[in-house]
């Protein structure tokens, strides 16, 4: 018998038993809370689920940028999946928000040496000229330092910021440097500049500049910004060493578009007692448009999908609703967010809890929480489910997904369940956020990790709250 | 004293006995060869040389491929560069050939799903029409399966090959992949093809096509050919597995040149005796245009003049000459090779052995001899020397670099010093080609095997030949 025959038997056999075991024990007796639950969370690690989904969203739909054709189709897509899928309940809630298009973007050091370098414009940027702008660089090591420079320091320059990000498995480095990407036009404006172009906020060495949101502000000059690669930024800073004056040529052609109405896309597995009382779990179905969206955030909507479907699938229920929120934009300011919180605020109460999946496809090795002292109980099962995948109990200090923000701050409780991120930061907003990038099983953990919580904060005795 | 001090004071320490030992050795009596020769491999192992000459090539050049006027700027930097480090002789050969220019290349699949896909032509590809072209896409595993198809099996089509290059120290999964990439275009035009798409010939998951030479033949209708991205690939690869109709827009903008005249750059260390003979080590100095050509074939050309400044600073010079040949426009064709062996042919047999390093900035794990069986005893040596290093040696059926392929033909006798391949081809053609790629640790190896190689080839008692 070959190797593979031989595994093709032990897994049939494995699944025979599971299938009898299920059957024997959901016709002979209820099963416990627990039993129930670890038997959903096993289904999940060996389920195929959410990658066949993010295979789908990938695949069928692609970049999917807020306000362009593909974000429209991503709805469509979503709303589509939801039904395919069996959810009870599937409708969407309108988001109307500021577009921005993404045109030709380019950029070479053209003295003292000549090399073109790989650029993305940052989200909201205003193009240059149409000849593009051709000027000498100024070189800041971080954006304190541009912030700390005299008036005039960049008149009439380039600013380059060369600020490194570093690496972490909880993505801690980030903070630190998307200062640049949020607030560097505007201080570079201050000093003067004409431009600012950033080094790629992310961990990775490859050709692939990062884009992401910048801010312009009221009473200061908008001035085009954009991100180069890592290893561009690399060779700039190995030029300023040469103590050379260096110049580069900026042409970028994007700018601002129409308003633009796209969908927060809902769908619900109704609970089997308090069905208005929901935990609410879900990513955000936009994403930047050099990549495919695969690990921000196809990821954490495959997730949630996946786990509430094998919940839904249960026979026994959890007492309240699962409802899943595919977000839109995200990416430009957490609009359907704030949209959603705008919308639902007076239904607060009935939003329990929740916890959103938008860091990648990592798998989950801590999870936290932020609810009332009376919750702890319900907590302290899921620690116990969760404990199996890897997955340790932190505190009760969790704060929301950015998509929970809105939400969070009006008072609703929320859990945190935290991906291993060591390398998210190598593919955000990059073209190289593709479906290769993840694997299955590490999905498949996440799945079962929002099955725990999910289900058994859903079928909680007691309501939770924060 | 915190550990920054600690390991100064280390270094120095360690340097101040190293030049005591040499000094005195130097002084008192003559080393023995051995000694000569360890003491250089060491010297080698702990200089910072050869990272620094693709520091500069790779800051102040970047990409540089044939015909191009980087090209030009590599030429006048080698030249520049061999006389401030002091080689006696410094001079440059012409090398005459056809060239190409990379214009705009764009690529999308708008059937049945829109996905803009990042493609590269291959090198002497001929232009789409101004518009483009925009056609159904024909799917093929291999170009094997290809050249079996029916005779019109991709008329009016859009060819894909999509497959996989696969991953091998030694870089062994190269010959069989390339096979598309170098005759895609022919065998797809035989079958009526408009055009030819290939998966990258490369072993990574990045959105950063590989370039590389195509060819076409008489008789056989020329049509554009070009790569895409592995994580493209892989998408193109899911939506056929769909059975959809596949269409797809190519535009592609590269044509053909003017012919150009670049140089072979040539620089010597003489050696003490036969000063007519030489050993020829070397890499080729052009480069793809897309990436700044660090490891292919920066590094080669970095690895082999520090190797021989580092014999040539010795104060006691090997017997014969080392001759660091800077090979102009390997990439597309082997033409500086070429030229030279013509130019040399009647001064073979002073050109006793040579090898070329062109296999990327890997460390060195293994090397081979081509040489007669009389030679056999300063092959020992030399792999008593390597053994250190983490070499070993294989055997004396060695092949030639490529661009010694031709002196090798006319029975020069090679020398193979291989290095691991393992990531050569996730870089090879491509943007990401880089010196963030490239260990300072694993090119002072690269140089201090070079360094017993050469030495003790050119020292040889007995002339080494084939």
């Amino acid at each position: 018998m070959n190797k593979t025959s031989f595994l093709f038997i032990i897994f049939f056999t494995l699944n025979f038993f599971a299938v009898v075991a299920e059957g024997a024990s959901e016709t002979s007796k209820p099963q416990s809370e627990t039993e129930v639950v670890a038997s959903l969370r096993d289904k999940a690690l060996n389920s195929h689920l959410a990658f066949d989904i993010l295979e789908s969203l990938t695949t069928e739909v692609g970049a999917r940028m807020a306000g362009t054709p593909q974000d429209a189709l991503a709805v469509k897509w979503g709303v589509e999946k939801l039904k395919s899928l069996g959810f009870d309940k599937v409708w969407t809630e309108p988001v109307t928000f500021d577009t921005w298009i993404r045109k030709e973007e380019y950029a070479a050091i053209v003295s003292p040496y000549q090399h073109e370098i790989k650029i993305t414009a940052l989200g909201f940027s205003v193009p240059t000229p149409e000849q593009g702008i051709e000027a000498e660089v100024v070189h800041f090591k971080s954006i304190e330092d541009l912030s700390q420079s005299p008036k005039d320091s960049a008149k009439g320059k380039i600013v380059f910021i060369s600020r490194k990000m570093e690496r972490f498995r909880d993505g801690k480095g980030y903070g630190p440097a998307v200062k640049a990407r949020s607030n560097g036009a505007v201080e570079a404006a201050k000093k003067g500049a004409v431009a600012v172009v950033i080094r790629s906020i992310g961990t990775d060495s490859h050709r692939l500049p990062h884009t992401g949101m910048m801010r312009y502000k009221e009473g200061v000059n908008k001035v085009p910004a954009a991100a180069m690669s890592n290893p561009d930024a690399d060779l700039l800073t190995r030029i300023f060493a040469r103590k050379k004056t260096v110049k580069m040529k900026l042409q970028i052609n994007s700018h601002a578009g129409p308003k633009y109405t796209s969908q927060n896309v809902i769908g619900e597995m109704t609970g089997s007692e308090f069905t208005n009382e929901k935990v609410v779990i879900g990513g955000h179905l936009d994403s930047w448009d050099l990549g495919t969206g695969a690990v921000d955030d196809g990821a954490g909507v495959a997730i949630t999908m996946a786990a509430a479907k094998i919940i839904g699938d249960s026979k026994q229920r959890p007492k309240r609703t699962i409802r899943v929120v595919l977000w839109a934009n995200e990416e430009q300011g957490l609009v359907g967010a704030k949209a959603y919180a705008k919308r639902h605020k007076d239904d607060l109460e009935n939003h329990i809890t929740g916890a959103e999946s938008d860091f990648g496809a990592g798998k989950i090795y801590a999870f936290a929480s932020r609810v009332a002292e009376d919750n702890l109980a319900v907590v302290k099962k899921m620690a116990k489910l969760m404990k199996p995948l890897g997955i340790e109990y932190v505190d009760n200090e969790a704060g929301p997904g950015p998509d929970l923000i809105p939400m969070y701050e009006l008072g609703m409780s929320v859990f945190s369940l935290r991906q291993d991120g060591t390398d998210y930061f190598d593919l955000h907003h990059t073209a190289d956020d593709t479906l290769d990038k993840v694997k299955p099983e590490n999905l498949a953990q996440n799945v079962a990790a929002y099955v725990v919580f999910a289900y058994l904060a859903a079928n909680s005795e007691q309501k939770i709250s924060r």
